[in-house]
């Protein structure tokens, strides 16, 4: 694994996006060690829990912007292979937003079990700022968290969020000093960790069993959705626009 | 169109209920006028979101008890194609509840992508006082909004809810003082109109897709429920006492 | 009935748990009793709304340990036509929370209506500290009252939630000083009562069909984990520890 680093501390294992120099942009190398990091988890019986975080500074800036235009890579499992591997993920799932989340790094919350995200970090959906859509199930699991109204905002007006106003809106179960952060994260998932597995995964089964099919129904959708607007006038201007370093103007779009 | 005033600033149309001498009641015309500025509104390209919100002191008052009990004027849309032109409207829909809100007056608020409410205004759903049954997809809506207990409580209960506890609540994205409430949702709803319409439809779409069918079946589960008790012991008491000027009596109902 | 007592206030039926010695917790006898108390109460025209509540110190301490290893008393009804009245039951459903609720105890307010809860009380899923999982359809409620990360953190984790917290998290209405929960919970139900009874149960209805099918299956899910747990290594040495009066031991397990 070239971009994550892994850690065991008893029965918790740490998956730790280890891009710093481009804020853990999702390349296609980091979402291929990313799922084989949960597909290696999923089959580990000596893991009961799972905390993903990233080094440095940022959480996740989210696609890697550096590789779009250009060939991509080959894939060993590729972006649908990753969601899939989390959404079926059968042990408890941490977050811990450790900076800046956006697009995916944000979007990969709505598919946490429990999100613990720094006062100092912020989130972010830049969607409809790059003429694109929503990904990775958020347009079911945002609602649901955060209520309608809120999430659909969220997905809709590229805003940032903070830490304290994730949590306030239900997208984190709690924010805390990004200094606390990994340390209250740890001390959660080792309280989980004392308990059987067993009942961790039965329990946390019943609870996603009922919504899975929908997950996967949404990224599908979201997929073809993206499909149609990759490559159309308001994503082109956008992409412009990040070239000609000035703001997009979308009037007419 | 005769009740509704409309009002174009940029790519944001704002339709203005227009009959604030009966506190914007729904009579046959202004449903109908609404749905027009729906459908207008839908296929129109310039316009990129809409604010509903009404004239005078009242958002809405609700059904047109003016018109109940008279032969009902021939309607060219009638009720049940203005949900409909409400539940597949696809582009942002903003309401800014700027007064008392009761019956429809506050079931719409369920349908909208995102409610911005008064701190002076309030909402009531007035059913069970009336020997009837709630409407407008609300005994869906509301409990994904408001969470199941509280909403069943406001569907009941009969109560007001200021327009504080509506934004607790999560039945209104925000509540902001009376003075400043067009101004604010007028600034948001140009937020989103500087961005590209296909990014923000494809993306509310995706939201909406899967709320399409079930805000659908119980409009109709409604609307059986309300045929049943129309005319029913409880709802003739209801007028009756309306009638005598004195409070209902439901004993033994 | 001898674990359960019933009251009349108007048309407000008060149902008391009354096992006070051994903390309410569910005997074969209360459940069955608890049954007849919802079956009899939807029959009966003159009541209007149901108010739950426990005798003592405690709501509910869950399932009756003291039963459990010897063999089961024959059962009138049993856990699953308690819960089936439950669910079915057509008219306001409160339940007060006046003291400790765990396991049973804490899931059932998954299932009413209104809950009621004293500051001081709290509740507990201890499912994962006895190698267990949860019940009464709690995997289905919880997440649409709390979230799902709050949720999924309540039923995995064991731990309590204050009388507050629960009003904070969704799970509960309101919470209020012990010394007054009675008197709010039968102030709140009078007003129910005071509204014609085919509009409550009409309103209700309409929110309930759309619920009742995925909380059955929900319940079926639910005792087929249980069967698969029950006996299991990390039960039994659950079971052994609460004998041997020792911290379960679950390394490995």
């Amino acid at each position: 694994m070239q971009t994550v680093k892994l850690r065991n501390d008893g029965a918790v294992r740490t998956v730790e996006m280890n891009r710093p120099e481009v804020l853990n942009a999702f390349s296609v190398q980091l979402m291929d060690d990313l799922a084989d990091a949960f597909l290696d988890a999923t089959r580990d019986n000596s893991v009961k829990a799972l905390i993903l975080t990233g080094a440095g500074r940022a959480f996740s800036a989210g696609a890697d912007l550096g590789e779009m235009g250009r060939p991509a890579p080959p894939a060993k499992h590729g972006f649908a292979v990753l969601l899939d591997a989390i959404v079926d993920f059968p042990k408890p799932f941490f977050i811990a937003v450790n900076g800046v989340g956006a697009g995916i790094g944000a979007t990969l919350c709505g598919l946490a079990d429990f999100v613990f995200i720094a006062n100092e970090a912020r989130l972010r959906c830049p969607f409809s700022s790059l003429g694109l859509t929503a990904e990775a199930a958020s347009t079911y699991t945002f609602p649901r968290l955060m209520g309608r109204q809120r999430a659909l905002w969220f997905l809709l007006a590229a805003e940032w969020l903070s830490g304290e106003e994730c949590a306030r809106a239900g997208l984190a179960l709690r924010s805390v000093p990004l200094a606390d952060l990994m340390q209250v994260v740890m001390a959660e998932a080792q309280k989980l960790a004392a308990l059987p597995l067993a009942s961790l995964t039965m329990t946390k089964e019943l609870v996603m069993a009922q919504l899975r099919e929908p997950m996967r129904a949404a990224i599908l959708a979201e997929n073809r959705g993206l499909a149609e607007l990759v490559g159309s006038p308001a994503n082109r201007e956008a992409l412009r626009a990040f070239r000609e370093k000035r703001p997009a103007d979308f009037t007419g779009l």
